[in-house]
């Protein structure tokens, strides 16, 4: 009859089924549908539920590797409480990992602990050191060589005659236990069901500052049509201001027909420059570029200027077509028809919007159309452009999004797409789940205390976390939220701090930000009066009482700060006034501690007590308790006692504080020291 | 080229996939791993998340079939609010169902969304019409002969000649939109990517009042072991208490070898009958009856006998051995042994069990080991016992559960398996989703009404609910918890109270429970004195101090309201009293409304104001409503007033307040009527 402790030795024809459950596995985004998202040199926490029947004790491993790696590399599990078991990894390079769980049965930990407490007990434990020794016995087996004969003496020992006081302490010796740890029965192990993947991004996909721009207006003087050699001249402007990311709106031929005139009216002036999301004109469509902003000789220098600034060109996909694409006249199928033959417009019924044809996803010649489509984004990767923000994606089917990223970033692992997808809650994440990125997110309405605290609360601590990224973008040309519009400057700034600091990836729409341009087309409308969507505007970049200093200031800051590089270390602490907002971020060694004060109020002064976890942050505990917070706007830094401090910001001098968080190193003499 | 609405009839080689999204499928449980639950007659409720791109309209079904069946039946959704859709469909019948979500866009609703803002706005809808006429007559190929005549006349006018306006209202009409919805074309569904499971057992699974008593301890006179005659005679006695399920601990041989004797002592005297756990002599294992008790005829005797008293006999599966037990001779190799040859019997270090061997289910033998296992079940089955209280399930590896109620159930789906699983909640959890119909709780050690509340809550109001059904047992002759042991005869009715009414199923172990027996072991401990675990007791039923008649009064109420027969139903309702609680359940259309009202303290008169959900419940609102408050236990009735009342309790007295709520119908005269 065989024992217990060898079988796992023995060949056996079928195995009894593993006695190991995992479930409970996180991240796991849907069962494993969709895969969780990090950037190269991120760590990916996991944790399981991992249980056996009866109490013998277990022991995990996380498992991962790069997609088709032939061999997994582990990390260990260790167990918190009530069955729970966590540990974690570093996905150290760019694509597709993947991941799992395996737990077996320990059956050396499992003698150990006995043993010892039979020992303790004063028992006679001759037959369990019988066992002990088949069981160093059989590790000797799987054993490195190093290791293989200190474990065959071993077993010998235990398995000797010399007296059992010196046999059970050659068992309960630490050194043992250490070495027999390396070289686990996993015969009949456990693994998790699935293989769960992570898209690992480049580092731009989790953090980074957004400029987004119209070319067209870019001319030095006013009155003439912008180019790329004028937005050439923009870069160190923008690059001055901390940005590195450049985002243009579409850059392509603009269509005639329907063409829309300034504050979008049907009716424009033969002399009207139209939208440029109206693409497509007889000089090209999606690959070519509009004849007023130069070549495409001049786009690629554009991007290799931007490139020497530190700058990356990000473009807007529009995935849709003026009545004068190319694709109209060469593939009409992949539009859809009335029964009296003509084309369908996009409509919002019943407002028509006859300057657009949407594309029609179902037409038969589908798999040519979205073949086409990527070779759009191939096309301007070849170009030198890594970062698309995806016009409307919520309007074009999700299967396709899923396809087409897999396809482009298979190919090119850094490039990074942006979903502007305005929309419902659930289609928002659907997308992200897809492989979008970034998303842009309901940030922009989001205004108080409370409607921050809950929204960010449900974007960093809850599973959202692990596949959706917002970029938290302050306006857009299709936004200009009302708090901007009556807030004047201290609300531009109160928007730039909070999103610069929110998110780890956030973008401004300029120079209409940096300049607090507030007017609106009409009132109650968060369109711009005299949009750049439809018209050239000119504007004056040095103007004096431009907020650039500032942005500059905000983008150093977060530039120096490594916990402004993230998202899911966001926590909201305690302030009395429900018109101030107080968070922080730190790093996981808490080396690099960030708390942020904003008055939400652009009118009024406002101040009140502020309270922070100081047990949490380090800096130990109790009303003696002191550090400093240097704020990084303004420079000035205050001693601060316990876990409640004071605080006031007067809008019209500076809405925000970003405080870093100094401990104190030591006192000697009169001098303290703070790092 | 085809157009939109063509498509659909047309054969395409290789159609677009699906625009629509379905996901967060509920319930659903581990991603699709377990089955859910459910008994004949009840209600599936299904929702989950469903949208497309765009702004198209969507149709839904939720599709379920016995397993293997070759049709699915279906029955809409309909949307929530935020993509959310709900529907839901009843189990008929015994066994194993499957279901799953279909969902499609619905070209016809969308048209018929647009055509009505468009005409409302006053656009020329000509090309709509056309449209529409294409839509509808698609429809006419896939409709009944009884309506396809009608839509292709109608297709007909719509596409006609006829003036706008005529056309428009036939488009318009309500008749062509229900007759469209019974023909979709349905030709780009999208059909959610898993098929769900259903257990769907019978009705004892979810509702059922259980009595554990040891046969051996029957006989009407003192001093004489107890047969299964003794037990017939007392089937009356526990079927006039209201009972439906007599629970017998193991009935097999019981092992000579370390034999425990009186109170778990290691000394026992010849005569001693030892613990009915260890299972296994020279008469036989799990599939004999101990001599003592009778035959297996006489055994057959009391099942038929218990039927007649509306009782069916529960067995005890202790899947373990008596040194003495046939398969430690026959089948050694089912057993752990020690390198020097003998055989584990069972730990907890230091603790030894020599008196049981456990079962090796990973010895190289294992799959005879478990159709052995199997066919005790089944062989059970056989003599009329389909109720299985399964000893320390949680000892045992989980996947031989999973097996071996598959194996039982899928044959005989009336097998009813209650899972012994004091243990730790994911292991607890665990063993509920791999089959088993019912499961012991941590109830017994739930005494205030904050542990109370948040334990059933969690029980009832999470997705717990779904695979996992609590037995709530009292006291067993494991556990005489200290609430019992100090709290006297009040302690039992309140624990009498809660038990039945907070869980459909529930179950006391008697005598000792009505006779309010709290005597322990010793102090401290939860253990019996006396144990009938290891000795003989005899019991005057007849005692007239016992809680008899208040047990049968509260079964009785049990069974006459089906508010009681659900867990899912339960809410908690505020009383500004912490020594109460109060609770509610009520049948979905409001026609049995219970509220229960509890002193958990036995020792003093409780009062307080209880508030109701009043309007919820259909009684109206606002402070001038009334209703009869119908106290089940006293037959006392009181006219309640609005949401607030008072109610005082003195434990000596009546504990517990079981109302039925009575719904004020019509005042005529000076006569009230409450129904």
């Amino acid at each position: 009859m065989a024992s217990e402790v060898t079988k796992g030795a023995k060949a056996v024809s079928r195995p009894a089924p593993s006695r190991v459950i995992i479930e409970g596995v996180e991240p796991e985004i849907d069962g494993g549908r969709f895969p969780i998202k990090r950037t190269v040199g991120e760590e990916v926490a996991v944790s399981a539920d991992i249980f056996t029947d009866g109490h013998d004790s277990l022991a995990a491993v996380v498992k991962y590797r790069p997609l088709g790696a032939p061999e997994w590399f582990e990390a260990p599990l260790t167990p918190l409480v009530n069955d729970r078991w966590t540990g974690a990894f570093t996905v150290d390079r760019m694509g597709r990992f993947q991941y799992t769980v395996e737990a077996w049965v320990d059956w050396f930990a499992t003698w150990f602990k006995e043993i010892g407490k039979k020992s303790a007990a004063g028992q006679d434990v001759a037959s369990e050191l019988l066992e002990g020794s088949v069981l160093v016995r059989g590790a000797a087996v799987r054993a490195a060589a190093s290791d293989a004969d200190w474990l065959r003496q071993r077993a010998e020992v235990l398995g000797g005659s010399e007296d059992q006081a010196l046999r059970v302490a050659a068992a309960l010796d630490p050194e043992l236990a250490a070495i027999m740890t390396r070289y686990p029965d996993r015969s009949r192990a456990q693994v998790y069901d699935r293989n769960l993947e992570i898209m690992v991004e480049r580092e731009r996909a989790r953090f980074g500052a957004w400029y987004e721009m119209f070319p067209r207006s870019a001319a030095q003087e006013p009155g003439r049509h912008g180019t790329f050699r004028d937005t050439e001249s923009r870069l160190s402007y923008v690059a001055g201001m901390g940005f590195n990311v450049l985002y243009l709106p579409p850059i392509h031929p603009i269509g005639r027909a329907f063409r829309k005139g300034p504050n979008n009216s049907l009716t424009p002036a033969p002399a009207d420059p139209g939208s440029p999301w109206a693409i497509g004109g007889p000089e090209g469509g999606h690959t070519a570029v509009h004849p007023e902003l130069g070549t495409l000789e001049d786009f690629d220098r554009l991007v290799a200027a931007a490139k020497r600034h530190g700058l990356e060109i990000a473009l807007d996909i529009a995935f849709q077509c003026s009545p004068d694409h190319p694709y109209v006249r060469e593939h009409p199928q992949w539009f859809r028809h009335r029964p009296d033959g003509t084309i369908k417009y996009a409509e919002n019924p019943p407002k028509k919007y006859q300057d657009i044809y949407p594309i029609d996803f179902e037409n038969d010649d589908w798999e040519a159309l979205r073949a086409e489509l990527r070779d759009v984004f191939l096309f301007w990767v070849e170009r030198g452009v890594s970062i698309f923000r995806v016009d409307n994606p919520h309007t074009k089917p999700f299967r396709f999004w899923d396809w087409v990223i897999r396809e482009v970033w298979d190919r090119h692992p850094d490039a990074i797409f942006l979903a502007e997808a305005f929309t419902r809650p659930k289609v928002m994440h659907r997308l992200a789940k897809g492989g979008y990125s970034q998303s842009y997110s309901y940030f922009t309405w989001r205004n108080t205390k409370g409607s921050l605290t809950e929204y960010f609360t449900e974007l960093t601590q809850t599973e959202t976390v692990d596949y959706m990224r917002p970029n938290l973008f302050a306006n857009t040309p299709d936004i200009l939220h009302e708090f901007l519009q009556v807030g004047g400057r201290p609300a531009f700034q109160i928007r730039l701090v909070l999103a610069a600091t929110l998110g780890a990836t956030y973008g401004i729409y300029g120079p209409p930000f940096e300049q607090c341009v507030g007017t609106p087309w009409k009132p109650g409308s968060e369109e711009y009066l005299d949009s750049e969507k439809y018209q050239v505007r000119h504007w004056d970049v040095d103007r004096h009482d431009s907020l650039r200093t500032f942005v500059a200031r905000i983008n150093a800051i977060r530039r120096e700060n490594p916990a402004l590089h993230f998202d899911r270390n966001l926590r909201f602490h305690h302030v009395d006034n429900e018109q101030m907002i107080v968070y922080g971020k730190a790093t996981a060694d808490l080396s690099n501690i960030i708390v942020v004060v904003v008055n939400l109020d652009p009118f009024h002064v406002q101040s009140g007590w502020v309270r922070l976890p100081i047990h949490e942050l380090g800096l130990g505990s109790g009303p003696e308790v002191s550090y400093q917070v240097h704020d990084l706007i303004s420079e000035a830094r205050y001693l601060w006692y316990g876990e409640t401090n004071f605080v006031m910001l007067d809008p019209q001098a500076c809405p925000a504080h970003i405080f870093r968080i100094r401990r104190w190193v030591k006192t000697e003499r009169d001098f303290d020291y703070f790092m």
